[in-house]
Parts: C-alpha cells; structure tokens; sequence
C-alpha cells in the first residue's frame, strides 16, 4: 500500500481534539478557516503522496554523495525539491510581505508531519529552511530579511543552521568558531561545524548558512556566542548568487539511516558573513530557530510513525498466515495488540504536536504570557515523545512484518533507521526532559498546573458520559500532579534532572489520555472511542510505574562509583 | 575501549545467583566444577576478545556476497570459524563419543554469549551448527551420527536449519516442500526454503541442510512434516564431501545488519537426503533444536547488550561535555539513568538466561520432570526478554553517543541494527509469550506457581538482611501470581494471547527482581548491591502496568474492524 497523508486524522483533530476554532478567532489567523486548511492540507496531501512518497526508497539506495567536492543529491530529489517549493510549503508561515502565506504554526506544522512521513531525508532540507526564515524574521536587519527572506521562501535558495563543533554538541557555549570584523560590516568567519543536515545541495541557486561563532570579545560559554548568515556564494549586485564564499564541505558522514539527506563537515576559512541580531546575542536568536525545530523534529517523528502504521497494517492484512477468520495476520491478537499501540500511540503524539502548534499560534496571535508558557511548556514534550513514539511505532511495525521486516526491500525497516536520530538531534530527548523539569518548571510549576487543570476539568465535563474513561484520566492526572509538585519542590537540580525523562513521558501518557478522551466524546460510539478505550485502559497505566522511577531520586543513580560501574 | 567478555559477571552469577553448584553436583556434570568452568570461561573469553571481537565491524562493512553461485564469506570469518572449531567451542556440549566436550548447556550458554557479544553474524553459524549436532544426537539413526557429528563437532562440516518458506513462517505447517522415496532409504528433497541462516559458507568442506519436508503420505499441517539431513556435498565411501547434491543458494537477502551471516534462499531439486527421526514426526525432532536453539537466541541478545553497554559507558567515560566532577558526560544524571538501566537490565536478562541453562542440566542430568518443566517454562522468557533487552540496550547506547550514535564508524549503530533480528528469528517474541501461556500453561499454572513459591520463599528469607529490597519483590511476585491465576482462568486462548507479550515481560521483571536481589544478598553493602537497588526501585515497578495490560483481555484489541483500523 502507498503512504497516503493523513489528512482526515488532521481534520478530525483540528476541529474536535485541539480547538482550533480558537486559532482562526483571531485577527491575525482569521483567513485560516477550517475550510481553507481542509483544502490547504488535502494539496499538500496530494504531493506527498505522488511527489515525495516515490523518492523514499531511492534516497536510502542512492545516499547523497561528494564527488570532487560537488554534493550530489539523491535521484529525484532535485524535483521533489521545486514540488515542495512550487507549492509554498516551505514559507508556509513566512510573512506574506516576503512572499510567505503566513499561515498559523499549526498547519505547517501538520503539513511537515505528513512531509516527513513521504520521505523523511528529503522533509529535512526545507525543515531546515523554514527555521532559518523564522529566525531572520525576527533577529535579521531589514536590509537582509528583503535579500534573502524572498529567495528562502520561494526555494531558490536554501537555509541551515550550524550549531555543533566535534568539542560542542549539547555544550554549545564549548564551541571555538571565530568572526572577526571584516571593517566593513561583514566578518570573517574561520572554523568547522559538524552534523550540518543539507551543508549543500545541487538544486538551489544559493545555501545560506547560519553560524554561532565567537566575537574577539566574545565571554567564553554561551553569553560570548554571535549568529552570523554566511551564504555559499556571495549576492552580487542584483542580489543573486556569487562568487563563492570561502567555505566548503569536508565529508559526508555515513549513518545509520537518513542517507537522502547530506551530513555535512563544514569549514569555514574566513568565509564572509553578516551578523544577525545582537553582537553576543547568538543563543536568543538560535532559540528562536530550535524551539520550532524542535516541534518540527517532533513532527517528523510522528509522521514517520504514520507511515510505518499504515506500511505495517497493510502488511498484516494481506499476509496469509495461520487458521485466522481473514486468513492473515490481522486476526492474530498479539498482532492486534501492536497494531492498536501504533494506531494509539500516533493518534496521541499527533494530538500532542499539534495542541503545541495552536498554543505558538495563540501566543503569537494574542500575546498571550500564558499561551507562551504553554508552548513553551508542551515544546519538549512534543518533541521528545513525537520522536519516542517514532521509533517505537516504527519498531513495532518491523515486528509486525515478522522476517520480512530486518529484509531491506519492505521498507519497515528503513523508517527505524531513518528515525532514529529524531531522537538525538536538535536536542536529544535527554536534553529535552531537562529543559521540562528546569526552565519550564522556573514558572514554580504554573504552566504545567494550568494543564493539568484543564485536563482534570475536561474529565469532570465527561464523567457523565464516559465514566469508565473519564475517571481514570482524572486520576492519572492527579497523580501526575503529585509527581509534579515534588519535582518543583526539589531545589537540588539533580533530583529533577534523574527522573526528568520518565517524567517527561508520563507526562505525555496523561496529554495522551485527555485528547483521547476528546476524541471519544466526539465520535462517542463510534471508532475514536474504541480506539480511546484500549488507550486509557491498556497504555495510559504505564504513566504509574514511570513516575515511580520518576520520583526514585538521584541517589540510586550515583551509588556506584566509576570504577564499580566499570566492573 | 575493545570488548571483554564478562567472565566475572559469569562466575559471579554461577556461584552466587543460579545456583550452578547443583549442576556440578549431578553425576553427569560432576567433572565441570566451579574451578574449570572459570579456566573455560576465560579461555573462551579470550578467543572472543582476540579473535572475534576484531572481525565485528568488517563483516558490517564487507557483506557476505554470491558470486556465479559461489559463497564468499566477510574478512577474516574463515580464520574466526578456525579458532571457534579448535577451540572446541562448537562442540561444547556435545557428546565426548564423537568428541564433544560433554559440558553442560549452562557453560555453552555463556560461552555462546560471549561470542556473541564479540561477533554476531559470525558467532551465528557455530549455534546453527550446535542446534543440528544436538536434534541429530537426539533423533538420527547410528550410522547418520558416526558419520555426520564427529565432522559437525570439529567444524570440518556446518549445519542449518531450513524451516521457513515464503507462504509459512510461524504457521510452520503450512510448507510445501516434498520429500519422495528414493527405494534405496534416501528421500528426494524438492522446495525452495528462505531465511536460511548461513545456508552456505567458504570455510567448510561441507554444509549439512536440516530440511522439513512432506512424504508423499504426510497429512497436511505440522503432523504430516518429516525432517531430513540433506548435505552441500554427498558422502564418499569414505565419509569425506564428495559428489555436488541438487541444491543451491539462489540469492542471499538484503538485511538491515548482520552483514556478515549469509541469509540464503535455498533451492531443492530433488536432492538426496536422509530421513532423521520418525516419518512425519519432523516437528518433534524440530523442537529439540528449536528450544535449545531459542534459549541460544536470547544469549545472542544478552550477549550484543553486553557489548553496546560495554561500549556506550567506554564512550560517556571519554566524551567531554559540560561542566561535571570528571569533565565527562557519565557524571550526568540522565546519562547516568541510562547507563544504570543498561547494567542492571543486562545483569537480569543473563540471570534468567542462566537460571534456564541450569534447568535444562538438571532436567537432563536428573531426569526431573520439575527441572524439565522449569526449563520449559524460563526458555521463551529468556529469548524474549534476553532478545528485547538486546534491542533496549543497544537503543539506549546509541542514545548515549548522542550525534555519534547515528554514524556507522562508532559501532553503537551496528550493535542497534544486527540485534533487531533477534526478537524476530527462532519464533518471534510475540509467538515466545503465546507459548508460555498456552503450552508452558497447560500444567494449570504449575510450572509457574511453583517459581513464584521460590521467589517468595527467598523473598522472605531476605526480609531480615534487606527489607527494603525483599518487600518489593514479594509483593511484586504476588501481583504476577494473581494475573497468572487470572491468565490460567481463561479458557478462551485468545483472552491469554491478547495479554501474553506484557505478561512474559511482567515475568522477565520479577524474576530479574529476584536474581538482583540473591546478587545484593551475596554482596551486600558491595556494588551488587547497589545495582539490585536501582533494579528493584526505578525498573521491577513497570511489572505492575505491564500486568494491568496482561490482564485487559481481548475485548478492546476486537473492538475495531478492519475497516476502522484502516480508516
């Protein structure tokens, strides 16, 4: 069976799941009516289904490749890249005054999900774009933002970010990349980057990279770090691509899994650049770039989980095996009991993203301080578990296929090699869980308060209808909010820090069960409520022995020295 | 860091935890005392270091290949097979009359997993060759054992298993290969088998096929299926390979990992072979293989989870990043939690391993009808849970290498893809847990009841020294004695089916529980200790979720139908 986008599981979900009649209320987003985005994702649908899903397969067999120091993408890229970029998905948000449809985070956000499942490596590089466009917007001089936001939007160029050096990855205040003022407004730029997604291409005019690197009077760590635009070629007079800059790509790293998209070693040798926001202002403006990436890694998680639901569930309807009333595998129950926790578990990350997605949107639509917080709040969770939920639904679905899975030519087994490294990149999972448990937890644990208010009133409101899934979303929520009181209580960071990732992911297991109850009490009878049922009564208890671990504390982790865990 | 094979961890686990002094105790082990296990131990332990452990990543790079129908096996496999043959290592446990060793199955599990961890897709055809010399020593006539398992023994001669065609994987029954009588006590064999591990290889004179394979007579399904030995290369008057037979690879499959072990589509046409056992009793003769060969799965998954974790910690020890006691990221709480969760998990899932490997001894040396049903009981939740634990450890280390995890030169990627396979072949996990609580139940619980009795009697035997640790394993063997009563009260199997995946792991949990805490009651106040606390705290507390999903039924997995599921 071909991928085909989910665009029905997305209006469902807007509509009935995640309120976002509240995101096309506003002035700002009043255009984006539940009509429109219908119409906007069944398009977007339409390409990923016929444009990006055939080029999945030849990525993985035909990884990018450096030939004389020319990348040369995966066959068919070239043209899945102007499909993406004909049909506006890459500034979909971007502001219409630079040529972007200045759509709500929402339906980009649904869009690049669906992106992500079609062909993963290849959703990267415009993922990659659109974190550069957001950033100029905010952070970029208007000289620049009329330059370069047009030729960005409209994918004749193309953006990335470059954080990671081999001594900096989570650390990113270790990094030793220098600019030094050229006299002239621009910098010199000299150092190497690593881990750098789409470092080239052979499709787009220009690549425009944005670098952190230190000023001569940078402070070391964090507070001494500048961004800087520093573009492949250089704009001429017209604006269009130059010369060459003084950067180039090194190698391509060999991985396990996305080989679409190129890895690249970057070096930069005094290659000329232009500093965007504030001199030792790099990591507010990286900021701005990572939290959406990090919703957009989220996304790509989950539509890779999608895309191996469905590959899977075709795979166990038409495979014969066994005295079953279809004949095939579907009838088994414990391939049942996988299929239901693939279809569970997406419903719930997706869910999960885009209630994330309509917070930003409200934030930025409103102003709203508690809107923010609440993105802020949801950003890691959204991502880590998005991604979690990436890797073990692909893994079920190569379980699914019993042998054929671990054999290349299915498939299944290329989607648990391409999403692995959702979970490690852009902040790994890890990382994630501690931004929840510290910075967004600075509030005294407000935000993360207010949503728990929401879910336990929400259950209240349902208890009539659905008592037998209401009470226990009430109750897991309660519990959750015990765990959560302890945590702020714990002054000592490293206790939070020791359970932050199971409490991260109980904490999702809980946003899990109140959209599912959503979804229940708009389909009641119906298929949403069965699938919510199996949900709050076979997956949601796992929330119970995570915040167990959760609250175990730091002391169990640190009784064995290094020699006696060496041992 | 290079790999070490865990010789400690073993003898540790034989004298303090298994209870391995019972086996030495037994008049057919009574040679292989504590002492000259050790010596085995570290002499095996020495060629997996040396020899295998240096071939791991070259047969990732250069697969096994078919050139014009000719095998060539990855670099360096011929001297790995060489030093695995003379050491005596295939031999192990087989009979000293054809110049086995005679050792226990415990001491061939360990060494087993040694190799494993060393070199997988190598270590993988030494366990083929172990499964036939033990269904031959079991169900072939004389003159098949004097001829075939002297050469198999000294690895002159391999051996494998062909059960799997395209249309019958786990619904074995459904084969269609044929075997016709020759009129000379041979059979013609005609079929086409895939997923033939090691089907072929350069480095022996012959490759002895076990086939199942229908006589003319056979009923359809599994009471109609005859085994059959069917040789690369037919026997001279000599006993030496002689004539070609008619069989062939015809291709060799395309895998995620284990590169280095061919995986063959083998061809029948007519190929003389012999028949081993009964006529149509082949599943019989099948199962012996088969369950021995299960328990040698689970060491394959112990075994890579040694290696990954031996290697993640190598790495967290050595990777600068932020600020910490010893600049590394081991000092880390989360990085920590991951490192703690990889020991503790690999101590349980070898523990269970064991504690099946010297059932099994005593089943054999004693004849016990206890020890045998014990052995019965364990062998799918070690495979399973020592397969899983594989694949969650070696998840967990790519986790731990962050950006590094996802590039192939690190090795922490390939450990993650060889080990996928392994909840897959010898019967997937999920046929595992259908086992235990079908057949491994149809003693009305017994087998079970009478483990959870142990668990509990040292349990409270603990309560004195270690309550705090005792309690919760008490009471969690009480919560696995009422889902098993619950689960043994269920007359419709597909009720026990539905819940049989999350139940198996509730077992592995406890049990790992109580072989933590005989580790910390032999070491107390030591490290043991402290790792049986983490256990029992952050990790035995998934058991109660687990079992709540064991105990759902099959009412929500039923609730849509295919065209809900699909929608």
């Amino acid at each position: 069976m071909p991928y085909r986008s989910p665009v029905t599981d997305y209006t469902f979900l807007l509509n009935h799941v995640v309120g976002y009649d509240r995101v096309c209320a506003t002035e700002t987003f009043a255009e984006a009516g539940a009509d429109m985005v219908e119409a906007i994702l069944t398009e977007a649908g339409r390409m990923c289904d016929e444009v990006m899903a055939p080029l999945q397969r030849g990525g993985d067999l035909n990884p990018a490749r450096l030939e004389n120091g020319v990348l040369r993408t995966s066959p068919g890229f070239a043209d899945g890249w102007k499909a993406i970029s004909e049909g506006g998905w890459i500034g979909m948000s971007g502001n219409p005054e630079h040529g972007g449809m200045g759509l709500p985070m929402t339906v980009t956000t649904a869009v690049n999900e669906m992106m992500s499942g079609a062909c993963l490596s290849l959703q990267l590089a415009p993922l990659m774009s659109q974190g550069q466009i957001e950033a100029l917007e905010h952070h970029a001089s208007d000289a620049i933002k009329e330059l370069y936001l047009p030729k960005l939007i409209s994918g004749e160029w193309s953006g990335t970010m470059n954080l990671t050096e081999p001594q900096a990855g989570s650390d990113v205040g270790a990094l030793s990349s220098k600019a030094e003022p050229n006299g002239d407004g621009t910098y010199a730029v000299t150092g190497q980057k690593i881990f750098i997604s789409w470092g080239d291409n052979d499709f787009c005019d220009n690549v425009c990279h944005l670098v952190l690197a230190r000023l001569p009077d940078g402070v070391p760590g964090t507070k001494g770090i500048s961004l800087f635009l520093v573009p492949r070629n250089l704009p001429d007079e017209n604006g269009n691509a130059g010369v060459a800059n003084s950067l180039k790509v090194v190698s391509l790293e060999h991985k396990m899994g996305l080989h679409g998209s190129p890895t690249c070693v970057m070096q930069y040798d005094g290659a000329t650049g232009w500093l965007v926001g504030e001199e030792h202002g790099g990591m507010a403006a990286m900021f701005t770039m990572m939290n959406n990436a990090r919703l957009g890694v989220g996304g790509q998680g989950v539509g890779v989980a999608e895309a191996a639901w469905q590959h899977a569930l075709a795979y166990a309807m038409e495979r014969k095996q066994g005295k079953s009333a279809s004949g095939t595998i579907v009838d088994h129950a414990d391939v049942r009991r996988m299929l239901m926790s693939m279809k569970a578990d997406v419903f719930a990350a997706r869910a999960i993203l885009m209630a994330c997605a309509v917070a930003i949107d409200m934030g930025n639509a409103t102003g709203s301080a508690e809107w923010k917080a609440r993105a802020a709040f949801l950003t890691p969770i959204a991502k880590a578990f998005g991604t979690d939920t990436g890797i073990s639904v692909s893994e079920t679905g190569v379980q699914v296929h019993g042998g054929m899975g671990f054999i290349e030519e299915t498939g299944a087994a290329q989607f648990y090699r391409d999403v692995r490294v959702t979970a490690i990149y852009e902040g790994t999972n890890g990382i994630q869980a501690m931004d929840l448990v510290a910075r967004k937890m600075m509030d005294g644990g407000e935000a993360a308060s207010r949503l728990l208010d929401e879910i336990e009133a929400h259950a209240e409101g349902a208890r009539a209808q659905l008592p037998e899934l209401a009470g226990p979303v009430w109750e897991a929520s309660e519990t959750l909010r015990e765990a959560t009181e302890w945590l702020v209580g714990q002054g000592d960071m490293t206790e939070r820090f020791a359970g932050a990732v199971p409490y991260l992911r109980a904490f999702a297991r809980v946003l899990g069960a109140h959209y599912h109850l959503a979804a229940a009490l708009a389909d009641k009878g119906g298929a949403r409520e069965k699938l919510a049922r199996f949900y709050i009564n076979a997956l949601l208890p796992e929330h119970d022995s995570l915040l167990v671990q959760a609250r175990n504390g730091a002391g169990d982790l640190y009784a064995l020295d290094l020699d006696e865990l060496a041992a």
